[in-house]
């Protein structure tokens, strides 16, 4: 498969009790083998208020930046609930400070304890994601922006420095419903694929997705098509399987006490049995199920950008480099 | 003087037509020489929108966390603008990067075009400054926080992590008007001390704060005392002082084109011609004079941390670090 790119998606997790500064070495131990092991993404996640401790994605990538030198730097950002002049400027600071390695991820988000507590109704979070986006995009490429929306309104204003990545960063929305798709068709550079969505759920997006870049005059063949999968590795199927069935369902129950489901529109999906959640969701098993599986991605979804999350809470930091370093050693060299 | 602070107020500055990356190069390579010849702190300013290139706080100091090892990690930030859980979290993240070397600078803010631009009222700005830092400290703190205020409202939600540092990060108060500085009192830990004043204002403002402190229960002797101040350094005071004119003074001209001086109420301060302006303001000259100096604000103003503001914009950045050196090799042994 030529030109797969693999990413991993790092979202440090630990429990409440543990040291702060635990989980900010833990991040920087897992960053450096990420960069160490050539894959070609690293991507954090972004939440407000969570139950255990996790690191807000900007000063994190902002370390991370320092602690790499290939990879490139994604932030998966609650888009909605930010000010669009405040992250212009500092994800242009974060393209500084990676030397042009910054791709912007884009996200809606759904927790109402976020939008509560951040003073911003969610029902104008579709809204703002696209005036954000779009906002984002002029300030870091126009000298003087001119912009007025229903949320954000500027008057001739320009941001310094820009960014260095020439015209700007990437923007990769996630979506994961067909308005939602079509919005990542309309204002992202890429739409990428939803790890809560089964394979025949993001072939049935892919058709939305492709419709609307069409009737936009783009071309599909043109697209990036990253796809973001949950997954678990381990030296043989078996074992892989029952380490995700204790680490991952968790972090699913979780996702189900937040209100995914009922964001995503599909009631229920999350909270099947972990065999029937796990199937065409996540990836499970060996280093050659992994390859098998990329290829399956690769072939029905049309995947070109694989971007896995391999930390759950709970996992022992220490287990976490020894997948990373598994996949790293016995899958990349397969798949590329 | 026992018990002396000395902090580098860094804010770098580069022309809007340089590589962007340069800028983040010379912050991290200014950060570590400060480090390095033992100051005590490192502060970073906080604009947006600003003429030439300068850094976002919050993503730099992530970065320079990661470059030093020893220097506590200071950001004036503009709280006013901010989003209070957001910066909590923010913050909590960079004191678990830096190992609990955070300290919090609070501002106010006063340029129209930020307020604009993010969408906030001027007007609001000091009910939001001291909401904002009631909540960080909640936040930093407490469990479960319940806040009802004008602008902020939350129901009993936690941030994870909490701050290493217990109970929390200090939170430094910069004000230079009477009811900033009673404010500083009321919600600071400390107050920094302007550097747009003269010692004989900040000797009244001293006065002032002094007061407020008694009539809230606290004891002034037990209050750390900043100051932040701009300074020129040259291996002779003549030229320290031709060299502070040609750098210092176009810097002052842009803060009057800011608005800066309406922000003090004490119009036309800041226009003085620059011999006028430095005096009893800037600390310009040789390492001598600056230990007089240190010593003449020691004295007449109670200060115990200096926060010393080194680089400014055209300087390059060659001259800032062999600068800072003379500072931490010919200054810092003779005042602590």
């Amino acid at each position: 498969m030529a030109d797969i790119e693999v990413g991993m998606h790092f979202y440090p997790h630990h429990a409440v009790d543990a040291p702060p500064a635990d989980l900010a070495n833990a991040a920087v131990a897992h960053a450096r083998l990420v960069d160490a092991l050539g894959f070609d993404q690293l991507w954090t996640g972004h939440h407000y208020l969570t139950d255990d401790q996790t690191l807000q994605p900007i000063p994190l990538l902002g370390r991370l930046a320092g602690e790499t030198r290939h990879v490139r730097i994604g932030a998966w950002l609650i888009l909605s609930l930010g000010n669009p002049v405040d992250l212009a400027e500092q994800l242009s600071t974060l393209d500084a400070l990676s030397d042009g390695r910054l791709i912007c991820g884009a996200v809606m988000g759904y927790r109402d304890v976020e939008f509560d507590s951040l003073g911003i109704p969610k029902r104008d979070r579709a809204t703002r994601l696209e005036e954000i986006v779009e906002v984002l995009k002029r300030l870091w490429t126009q000298d003087s922006v001119v912009f007025e929306g229903s949320h954000v309104r500027l008057r001739g204003v320009s941001i310094h420095p820009k960014p260095v990545q020439k015209p700007r960063p990437r923007i990769w929305v996630g979506a994961n419903s067909a308005p939602a798709v079509r919005r990542a068709a309309r204002i992202g550079d890429a739409w990428a694929m939803s790890p809560y969505a089964t394979i025949a759920t993001v072939r049935e997006h892919r058709e939305v997705y492709d419709h609307e870049l069409r009737a936009l005059g783009r071309d599909p063949a043109t697209v990036r098509r990253p796809l973001v999968r949950d997954v678990y590795i381990a030296p043989d199927d078996a074992s892989a399987f029952a380490e995700a069935e204790r680490f991952m369902a968790p972090f699913y129950q979780t996702y189900v006490r937040w209100g995914k489901e009922e964001a995503m529109g599909r009631g229920g999906e999350l909270s099947q049995p972990f065999r029937e959640l796990a199937r065409d969701r996540f990836i499970i098993g060996s280093p050659s199920r992994f390859v098998e599986e990329i290829h399956r991605y690769h072939e029905t979804v049309g995947a070109d950008v694989f971007i896995l999350q391999i930390n759950r809470p709970g996992m022992p930091d220490e287990l976490v480099l020894e997948r990373t370093r598994l996949l790293g050693e016995a899958v990349l060299p397969r798949i590329r």
